[in-house]
């Protein structure tokens, strides 16, 4: 019997479950499609095109197109993305930073990067203010970790930086009516008045260069598609404030280690952190779900499936950068060449290297978070 | 024929019309009478009663005997009270603020004045946020002419001193759901998330000592009964928060010159704002809706009605210190030995040499208003 409730597709920018159908979120939010035009697009400013361009984890767009048009243009744009500090950064996190920095370094553009301490407090019952604003600072280690420089990311800790933050966010919230804000993220008689307000203030980054610098540009926000309706609505006021539409480009969700769904910490034994030692990160993929038989001989025999396999989109999106040895991978697990054992043991030995460098480079951030600081 | 909609009573924060019933309001908004065994309790620290009590303008309070319990055993407490500055200021505004600066005066407190410059600028569909800004600047020049020593005033500029307020707006916020916004203030589909918030920042007053020097004492609030809804909703987190509920001090709406309704900047013509010159005093003096008759012979033979007379209201609220002389007044009135041009000439005199004075030490703040400014 298939437990419809539980396949059921939610996503909003709190709740993620059920099997995701990229499509249709692609119909249901209105987006566009990332075509094959667009990429060859990006990859003329960028040479070969990100990994996580080429194997699609970026999906859909909104005014990419626009974006590219006006840098044609001579009008550059701002990156902006960000992060609910709710708990300790898993590697599903990193995924659309990387890809950030990686746009950052092609188009040398500004970051702002939002860590969203005021919002993880007024939406999480159980969490204190000094608890989520903890999380912001470790959690902006991880992102300095992977190497942004000072000179160009600022880093916004909304509560520490409320005071640069507010006028803006007070005229976009005179603009969105309570209709508005329930309809589009599902408010309820329920739901505090903190929380009503936070989009607003999740609106500001968008439009705070032009405060900081008298430089009214663009900003590309590149984020997971559950984060789409904030700035819905903030496209939709933008004009009226004079500034230009927030753009996006969306990616996927990584998969968590287990059967579905989308890496969480709030399902820790199926996520990896970036601060799990090696020993952890070996259990948890041993743990994970594959796309192998139930035996050694049917595998041998009928070969796996790496489409519903969580090691092979690690590879996929994060620890395999040649295509063709991945591509060779997948013919192997499809061939019944390789058992699952072979690629947990592969991938964790990628992960553990790649943590045994982040845990260092992330102590290091702690001397030089001053200098992504906001400066007003 | 009665216009019943006209003398309908609407009391809301944002709202005061209709010919307004003070009794009904202790009763609907669930607040206590000022007793005469209360005023006595305050004459015991104030010596003889401030006008304003005396003649029963403060006339509703809640938990104003557990300030005075708490005081007797030791247990100081601040004093807070604001102003929405979305215009000029008039004389109708100083009412509460002469009170709170006599409170001060007898019992050596604190006081936190709010200036919601964001409340306004959420509010009001019309005001540019440079506006309220302004105004909030604008009207701290006419509070501190009132004599109040930087030393123990603290002035809260809502949008300079977010930083100051939003951890605490966000503890409020968390615990208010738009249930109970909704039902407190009237909120609708169509009101925006930024007014939806605002509550919270005018809650964070009554709590804000506690942050700035560590001792958590009550906060008393003299303000018009129509901001009560606030503090409703804030007495009911205090206790969740580890504060005292705020107490408050009621007063009625100083009328309008005008037939009915309280003073109101909307209604330029019945207002006296504290910057008009005397021309312009004399002239809306002269204008003002009195209780004398149609005729110089009717009112020598009837008298006049000083009860619905907006003239004497000035002369028993603000401007005749003396009881004598103010029942003096009424006598003669009701008795028909004076005309209302006698006591317009009087009241024009007095206002306008207390404005003299008052604008003198306006000019003079603008020297002393960042000694005003809230510290961090």
């Amino acid at each position: 019997m298939v437990d419809e409730k539980e396949n059921e597709m939610v996503v909003t920018p709190w709740e993620v479950r059920g099997r995701v159908d990229y499509e249709r979120l692609i119909r249901e939010f209105g987006t566009q499609p990332l075509t094959e035009e667009l990429r060859q697009r990006i990859a003329r400013y960028t040479g070969r095109l990100h990994l996580q361009l080429r194997r699609k984890l970026f999906f859909s767009h909104r005014d990419l197109d626009v974006i590219l048009d006006l840098y044609e243009k001579g009008i550059k744009f701002v990156l902006y993305t960000g992060r609910g500090p709710s708990g300790t950064v898993h590697i599903g996190h990193l995924v659309p930073w990387i890809f950030t920095k990686h746009l950052q370094d092609k188009f040398k553009t500004r970051l702002y990067f939002q860590m969203t301490d005021d919002e993880k407090f007024v939406v999480e019952d159980e969490l204190k203010l000094e608890e989520t604003k903890n999380f912001a600072y470790e959690n902006a280690l991880d992102l300095i970790a992977l190497g942004f420089e000072p000179e160009n990311t600022s880093i916004i800790f909304d509560v520490k930086d409320i005071a640069l933050l507010y006028d803006i966010a007070l005229e976009v919230a005179k603009r969105i009516t309570y209709s508005t804000a329930r309809a589009t993220f599902g408010f309820q008689d329920s739901t505090n008045i903190g929380w009503i307000f936070w989009p607003a203030i999740q609106a500001v980054p968008c439009f705070l260069h032009a405060k900081l610098t008298g430089e009214n540009v663009p900003a590309l926000i590149p984020a997971a598609i559950d984060q789409d309706p904030y700035w819905r609505v903030t496209r939709d006021i933008a004009l009226k404030l004079g500034y230009y539409k927030p753009a996006q480009i969306h990616c996927r969700f990584l998969p968590g280690l287990g059967k579905g769904g989308k890496m969480s910490a709030s399902e820790p034994e199926t996520s990896i952190f970036t601060m799990d030692p090696p020993e952890v990160v070996k259990q948890k993929i041993w743990n994970a779900f594959t796309g192998g038989r139930a035996t050694v001989e049917e595998q041998r025999k009928l070969g796996g499936d790496p489409n519903i396999c969580t090691i092979f989109q690690y590879f996929a999106y994060l620890f395999e950068e040649d295509d063709k040895k991945l591509a060779e991978r997948e013919r192997q697990c499809r061939a019944g060449e390789i058992l699952c054992g072979k690629c947990k043991t592969e991938l964790t030995e990628r992960i553990n290297k790649f943590l045994a460098e982040h845990q260092k480079k992330r102590e290091k951030a702690r001397n030089i978070i001053e200098k992504f600081y906001i400066k007003r």
